[in-house]
């Protein structure tokens, strides 16, 4: 499936979880990253994010989809994504 | 059609364009808005906020989507919408 997440996380916490993140998906914008994952993949980032996430603090909205083909991304401005992916950020 | 839009804006400009998003899209977390939107009304949406973001530092993402059925969401933690929704926020 595809999957957008974003999240909203405290200071003390928000690197670890970026960091969980990052392993199974891309990160395109602060705050936001996107990829194609497994239900099984999911499911355990569910879990890593969950242990370091203070839940009546934090927040992180998960968007399935089927196929990233239900998806039509359009950008103003910069794409952060690919300022990160060529070294610049 | 239904729109998932996050922002990244510097910080001179973001309350305005937050305000701006606010009058098209329901703000669902920190830098993210979404909801049901007409062709011609993104259109509006995208001009207002490129009058205002700073094309070389300011980055927004819209994820378009045919329709809200295409997409699954899962929160983790609190659903920061809902509480801006009771008024706690």
């Amino acid at each position: 499936m595809y999957v957008l997440l974003v999240y909203d996380i405290g200071e003390k916490r928000v690197n670890k979880v970026l960091k969980i993140c990052r392993q199974y998906l891309d990160w395109v914008q602060n705050s936001v990253l996107e990829g194609e994952l497994t239900k099984a993949s999911l499911e355990t980032l569910k879990k890593r994010i969950e242990r370091i996430m203070n839940k009546e603090e934090d927040s992180v909205r998960i968007y399935k989809l089927r196929t990233q083909d239900d998806l039509t991304l359009e950008i103003l401005g910069i794409d952060k994504k690919q300022v990160a992916d060529d070294g610049i950020i």
